[in-house]
């Protein structure tokens, strides 16, 4: 179990670890009225990345959680709002540290939602911010997030986002999105193994393409397969906004196949 | 300026972003009673890296909160204590994307002196958690440190510590702690472009030792260096915990030279 705590009523006590030194994870789920698109999907990840760190934490718990949130929450919203889960090793320990007898806690927090992209596709533009990322913590959305935040200031009007790359100078994500391209007649996206954040939509419409029978390949992405004449499509993937194409990139403009948007539509996918 | 938190009065506030997203640093400092050991290079430290992530803190007002930590905090404990400082972005924001004109939070913490480490040198192991370090954020002592906190979660007893090595096999420094080697009648340690991060008494014993004229060498170390015939001994640095001798790693046994430890005094350091 967790100490469980609503951020509309206080915040994480001062000897938390998440706090101190990011040791924990979170989830971002979008809510129409009273349910959660993805739902399963973000618990069910939330409960296997806790593991990857150590942390003890049972889906059902999680999902009693979300439909007492509901429940408190959804009323302030006209309709569509966001629902926060923070999820810390707990309070306390030696130093760094973790004791494994620690109660996590569990902080949640709601939002309205995000402005929706424009449906014509936005702007991005490279990062100057290099991505680093733990092979043994790839993929979980933990509490240190420092990069992205350095990167994200880099976003400023008109872009929407700005693409990160790796050491070997490979595209990874976006700070908020995973990427997806439409290259020669197939899908292309950076593999698992390489990103900072595996996204729960990411994961879902990959096995979605499969299903449809689409080629589907991950592979790392370059500069050169975006910019290039085989690029059919560029876009950034996100629970919370959908599936985004991207019309211009650093200043390239980008065919844009809005072929894939129709087909993530968040208010069917209500797990 | 910033807004101040006692934590034994209160913790973070909920939308606080260092909680969030690791967006902030941290400084802990040795008391001796009313004073701290390297104080002024904790809080230059701390300046300098918040303006390198783009918050703005000025160094007499960090000293005017220490001063009132001491006149709050000191009288709890006998002798020596554990200041701590946490500096955060603030609060709010949409997203990882900082917000300029947000007030930073500062929370301060005391605790207990930790155990003093056996003085004849400790135990220590290679760690099986890589070390991976962005290079914008190098050195900087910020609130995302989930790769030292798996890292620790291998410390059982009897290892003091584990040696963090990135993915080029170079040993880069401890948990908690920057390494120094006495190497063939030289002093090693990795580059400071290479640390997660760039201790205060790592910085202020090699300028001691080039001014008392020996030889130190900033480059990175291996495995080998530390193992080999021409190790004359192997230290770890923590501002808190002083200079602390290694007498075995994964079980080799290596040669103890206490004779550093005896030039760091932290009782003869209180700048």
């Amino acid at each position: 179990m967790f100490r469980l705590i609503w951020a509309d009523e206080s915040g994480l006590p001062a000897d938390d670890r998440g706090a101190a030194y990011g040791d924990g994870l979170f989830e971002t789920i979008r809510m129409e009225r009273q349910q959660g698109v993805l739902l399963s999907r973000h618990l069910e990840r939330m409960v296997r990345d806790a593991r990857r760190l150590g942390i003890s934490v049972a889906h059902r718990d999680l999902a009693r959680v979300c439909s007492e949130a509901v429940e408190r929450l959804h009323s302030r919203y006209g309709g569509g709002w966001v629902l926060k889960l923070v999820l810390t090793r707990g309070s306390g320990g030696r130093g760094y540290r973790p004791d494994s007898a620690m109660l996590p806690n569990l902080m949640v927090q709601s939002s309205p939602l995000p402005p929706t992209p424009e449906p014509e596709g936005v702007v991005v533009d490279f990062s100057r911010i290099p991505l680093t990322v733990n092979p043994l913590l790839a993929g979980i959305k933990s509490l240190g997030r420092l990069e992205q935040v350095m990167a994200a200031a880099e976003i400023t009007d008109p872009l929407f986002e700005v693409i990160m790359s790796d050491r070997d100078g490979h595209l990874v994500e976006g700070t908020r999105t995973n990427i997806l391209l439409r290259h020669n007649d197939t899908w292309v996206t950076p593999p698992t193994a390489s990103l900072a954040v595996a996204g729960v939509l990411r994961q879902w419409l990959l096995e979605r393409l499969r299903y449809r029978g689409e080629p589907v390949v991950e592979r790392p992405v370059t500069t050169d397969d975006v910019l290039g004449r085989e690029c059919q499509g560029f876009f950034l993937l996100n629970s919370v906004l959908g599936v985004v194409p991207v019309r211009t990139i650093a200043g390239h403009d980008l065919p844009v196949d809005s072929g894939l948007a129709t087909i993530f539509n968040p208010l069917e996918i209500l797990e």
